[in-house]
């Protein structure tokens, strides 16, 4: 009889979230976790003797968890970061984003990428789905980086046939690559840049193969309300009409999903989610907040994210979860609403689902994607720990993550990456970081008039 | 003819923030900065060749700001950080907190205060306001830590004629101490637990000792609703007719303060201000905010806080500062409104004013206290750097403080606090955690019933 394979890691004597609901997150001390082969093989909630692994980690005093999952991002948009501040969205993206992306090319987006890999390595975010162009460069930096990502390739119907065309084609070539670390989407704009017959194709072509749509939709209400004035009905509408949401689909950001969209979302909870990043959203001032109550009710999943750093500034999940959970609780007028288990439960397997990575990702289960993160507790900021469940909901920092690790692969040890050339990459900021805010050619890629 | 005394300290190469106003925030690239007697002595915001001080550190790369001010905490709750998670006001005093309060002693507030001092030290925070118990260990815990601080010994009239005695006490007894690092307050807990003749008498108190009233007042819109549903006046009102307003104070936290309130305020904007920690509010559910634009409008100083770890998790002065800014956006409905320069103006001078130490405190000045902390923005999420007072605002890390100086005095160089001994505190924090939180003794220090 063989004898089980001896595991490539084990981490050994962390306090491991070895489960969450959204009443209860639960802590299991003195775990030792097992990876062979990119998966966890192991999760041992007692101490074991003289564990057997080609590597082990000494997590003593260290929390284990499972990866952070950003829903959402335009990853490359790093390179604009606070380029286009304190303004409202029309002129965010007529003014200044969508000049400026006229000036981005395939090189910045490899820059780019990587730029947010390092920063969300360092956070702990072990996935991240993205929504930009030039997506070959991105892909790239996912293999390089060692993350985990879900890619999508923009297109705009001003595009022609060429941008859904170049969309399902980035989708059927990098699905499945870096040894499975890439999933790919469909990924139009929005409803309000591309057309329903665009729309119906891309949902086509997400169904043929088995991926999701990746859009954005019902952003804020203004475009709920323009959608109703103009055509009678909801953005999240017509993505029901024109097959989206049969299809299976990653929305953003939702703030301006209405009462009557809730059944429709419901109808397909098991292949739909909503990404949310209220960072962004405030500073935006948008007004209505997606309403994660009753999408939670309906049993949508709902995940959390950080868009673009142009917009949210960091890629901190950490963050997106603390602002979450206390905007939630005003919102809902009850502090009770929204435990540090709810929202700890939203950064795993709920946004794993928005993904639709439910078990795959999100969770330290035996035969879960091997990705962990540890995170040290010991800060002033953290001490004394009364509730570990608040700890890492309201006091962690993006700094008190020590070690990522990626399909069993350890990409930051002790804070330092392992992966990326950080070096190498600021002196790539350097060059650019100046001529890729130039808007003295007066083009733009896209009209923003939902 | 004498020449000028050789400085304690120049901090060459520096980008120093060297003014704001809502509008704008002046960087200086290349600056160095002078410390003699605890004072700044010189800005030159242009390199000096070889700088004469007795110590020199070269902040290139670095940014320097006024070290942050926390304009309202009780610094020793820390001991209760994450005691009472996930609910509401009411219960989180009266099942929670004040029960647990009977269990801590002087020694505990020595030792609670020294650990939100590393927490600020290590966050850039060089000046707090702090109103608590046992207030001559909080006293030697700024002595011992460096820090500078504005405290005030809380009363409930409860207490009968002790309480109050007792804040007068103390408020003499260290006013100016710790070379002037220590200033006072009188302390009455709030309107609803101190009576009206407690009130007046705290006013005079304050009005012979030329320092501040420090109350809770107005905190959310039910306790302004029930004062002037039982009294037909606010809280505000009250500490106008007691004589508090006159004498001059801080207000915390102002969540309920009335349309009615804002003339009695800005009537003695010289000497009142608003202190501001809204990370606490919307955890606590609070409901309306703090009307930011009204105080303004009318000239009444509005300043950072964290409020107690025990509600607001973290004594992060950069978190409250970016939590207010998004949602002063998202209240206003205008992204443009409360700009980042805005919030950097309000961490600086408009803090200060709150403690009365506008042009002390909060601003690299010549004659300012030499109160400065550099901050690294080369991390990954500062990069690239395109709106260095977004980059503040948004982006920023308590982890990227690299320097804290008070008083002329390294507090922290390089990440190392000089003054606190992080291990002796953790093994007190390690002895007393478990205990300070027991409710089995049925008791508490006070009733909530405002």
């Amino acid at each position: 009889m063989d004898s089980p394979p001896i595991p490539d890691l084990a981490i050994v004597n962390c306090t491991a979230l070895v489960g969450s609901t959204a009443g209860r997150a639960e802590f299991a001390p003195g775990t030792t976790l097992e990876i062979t082969g990119g998966a966890i093989s192991a999760v041992h909630t007692h101490p074991v003797d003289a564990p057997q692994a080609r590597e082990v980690i000494d997590a003593r005093g260290m929390v284990a968890m499972p990866g952070l999952i950003n829903t959402h991002c335009h990853a490359a948009m790093t390179l604009l970061r606070g380029a286009a501040e304190d303004v409202a969205v029309g002129a965010w993206f007529n003014d200044y984003i969508w000049p400026m992306e006229v000036n981005v090319g395939e090189r910045d987006v490899y820059t780019g990428t990587t730029l947010a890999a390092a920063e969300m390595i360092q956070a702990g975010v072990t996935t991240f789905a993205d929504h930009y162009f030039f997506m070959d460069q991105a892909a790239r930096a996912v293999v390089d980086s060692g993350l985990r990502a879900n890619l999508g390739s923009a297109f705009f119907s001003s595009q022609g046939a060429d941008g859904l065309g170049a969309s399902i084609d980035f989708a059927t070539r990098w699905s499945g690559a870096a040894g499975g670390r890439i999933t790919t989407s469909i990924a139009p704009h929005a409803p309000y840049t591309v057309d329903d017959d665009d729309l119906a194709a891309a949902a086509d072509a997400a169904r043929a193969l088995g991926v999701r749509v990746h859009i954005h939709a019902s952003e804020d209400i203004a475009q709920a309300e323009k959608s109703i004035a103009a055509r009678g009905i909801s953005p999240i509408e017509v993505l029901r009409r024109t097959g989206v949401l049969d299809a299976g689909c990653i929305i953003a950001h939702g703030n301006g999903i209405v009462p009557d969209d809730i059944p429709l979302l419901g109808a397909v909870r098991d292949r739909v989610g909503v990404t949310h990043g209220p960072k962004g959203y405030l500073k935006f001032a948008l007004g209505p907040i997606t309403p994660i109550m009753d999408l939670l009710a309906a049993g949508v999943p709902v995940g959390y994210c950080t868009d673009g750093a142009a917009s949210n500034n960091t890629m901190d999940i950490f963050e997106s979860m603390r602002i979450t959970a206390i905007l939630q609780k005003q919102l809902a007028g009850d502090a009770t609403w929204f435990r540090s288990s709810a929202a700890l439960h939203m950064a795993g397997p709920e946004s794993a689902a928005v993904l639709g990575m439910r078990g795959q990702i999100g969770e330290l289960r035996v035969g879960a994607c091997a990705d962990v993160i540890l995170v040290d507790t010991s800060g002033f900021h953290c001490q004394p720990v009364h509730d570990l469940g608040a700890t890492l909901v309201y006091s962690i920092q993006t700094s008190d993550v020590q070690t990522t690790i990626v399909d069993g692969k350890v990409l930051m040890r002790d804070r330092r990456l392992l992966t990326i050339d950080g070096d190498a990459l600021r002196s790539e900021l350097r060059d650019r970081a100046r001529e890729i805010t130039d808007r003295s050619h007066g083009r733009t890629i896209q009209d923003y008039a939902p």
